[in-house]
């Protein structure tokens, strides 16, 4: 049997056929076209998932279900999808929409907790029981894997790691509280820092990285300064790793998972942030001689979307 | 079947004879004798454990299995308790020690974590698939149960609810850490914060209920005088609630339980405290018009323990 797992973005839709295994079959992609209603966006959707099924060499008859990776939630008793904030959704019935094109099972997850999922099979967290994915990004999304299954609570709002507060009374966050995890621990709060870190020491490898823009600085400038050893880069890279590892002591206390996997743009500075976090967590855990999570990068990219969001359904 | 379920404690050993519904069918108790070696304490708990089940009217052979909740936790991978901090145990064979006496399965698991089970089979989680239970009192002890099961993580080390990192820079916690949640949501917490309010304000209600010693303070002390809205301590509980609410908002974001027990000392503020901190957690949840878990107050008190302990087993 396969499975079809749609990766649902704002600007494009990724869709790929994919075995019991998690590995990608086939691959096709057809673009969202906002604004427009959802209905033509899951028609499109469909239209796709049955050439791209047709491109594999498969039929329906072999397909076992459909899942679908949102930048949203569900809403577990009703099917239907509250909100997806990037695409303007409200009350979406996703499920039997894209059931009226291709009868099968259909599954939506959050699309962080999806690509959780998908290391979890095929990726960094393979053959582990338990595990917590974190994409640091724009925000921070975070992924719960217990027992093999994507976690999302009792009413589908679970696993927002990047909501976790660590800082009463600390920096706004997008969701209207303070002192969120994401504030602390998404690219944005590399670059946000990163800025004001420059704006003071204007000599800094910074302002040579970032040709004197302080709007073209990213977290990718910041990283290269620091290992460079420039000191304003190396504080604003240090007080991100401080923060980013206090938030995963949170989870290790709380969740200890098997294994805990870096991903997202901000994890592809590799290593360099890995041994770092790694160092900065080991006197933060609680009982300080038991094993906890080994920290690791993720390894499957953007096609975990589709991987994960496919594997909803085995 | 029966189970017998241990409540291992420093000063006292509780033990119960319990049946498949979490109902305490006789219950029997021996003093823990500290210090003294593990040898001839486990040897009381299974001599305390024969005899309770005499009482009961049952004997061996109704036995189903045997669960005890000590105030430490069990390395899965040994079957040995690491350290127990009350008791000064550093790793104590503890299930091959009491099979010596009594051969049947024995299982333990961290005190606060049985008595969120037991909340979960017959108290005020029961029915409930997924919950989180909070003792507040000298320290915050957490209890996750997932599918009806007692979750302490991979390594055994999760469920540490009140390490959880909600300050950074925070608070120094006996853990070494700094900012974690039970140095903001524990009685002890109420009762620096209690002092120091009252040293500032020494014409406070406070101050009558303590007779102007600042060392009788204690939780129930603030929580008197805020019922009476002397300001001091409206400030006190106010300042307590919201970091509670944000501890809670957290588990929210990230377990998104079905139900969130309050227990422990704190708890016995009732109502008032519920009602001030579902009233505190209500505009911090992430997704603001989905359903959250429901904040309630644990209720089997101290009998948790056993009952806890006894439903490791089944």
């Amino acid at each position: 049997m396969v499975y079809i797992g749609i990766d649902l973005g704002g600007t494009n839709i990724a869709v790929g056929i994919v075995d019991e295994n998690g590995q990608i079959l086939c691959k096709g992609s057809t673009p969202t076209l906002l604004p427009r209603p959802y209905g033509p966006i899951i028609a499109d959707i469909a239209k796709c998932s049955l050439e791209t099924l047709e491109r594999s060499g498969h039929t329906l008859d072999d397909v076992a279900a459909i899942g679908a990776g949102v930048p949203g939630i569900l809403d577990p008793r009703t099917g239907i999808i509250p909100f997806c904030t990037n695409l303007g959704w409200h009350d979406v019935p996703f499920i039997t929409e894209l059931q009226k094109y291709i009868d099968k099972p259909v599954y939506v997850g959050n699309d962080a907790t999806v690509a959780g999922l998908a290391e979890s099979v095929a990726g960094v967290s393979a053959g582990a029981h338990s595990s917590v994915f974190l994409t640091l990004g724009t925000g921070v999304g975070g992924g719960i894997v217990i027992d093999g299954k994507a976690y999302s609570g009792a009413h589908g709002v679970g696993s927002e790691i990047g909501h976790m507060i660590i800082e009463l009374d600390g920096e706004e966050c997008t969701c209207g509280n303070y002192g969120c995890f994401e504030r602390y621990a998404s690219a944005t709060a590399i670059i946000r820092e990163g800025r004001k870190a420059y704006a003071q020491h204007p000599d800094s490898l910074i302002g040579q990285l970032c040709g004197g823009d302080p709007d073209k600085i990213t977290a990718k400038t910041i990283f290269d300064a620091a290992k460079e050893s420039d000191p304003t880069a190396v504080k604003v890279f240090r007080r991100y790793v401080r923060a980013l590892a206090h938030g995963i002591v949170t989870i290790i206390n709380v969740l200890d998972p098997e294994i805990i996997a870096l991903g997202g743009g901000v994890s592809l500075a590799g290593d360099f942030l890995l041994q770092a976090v790694r160092e900065a967590v080991k006197p933060l855990v609680f009982f300080k001689t038991m094993p906890y999570a080994r920290i690791e990068l993720a390894k499957l990219g953007p096609d975990a979307g589709i991987i994960g969001a496919a594997m909803l359904g085995k």
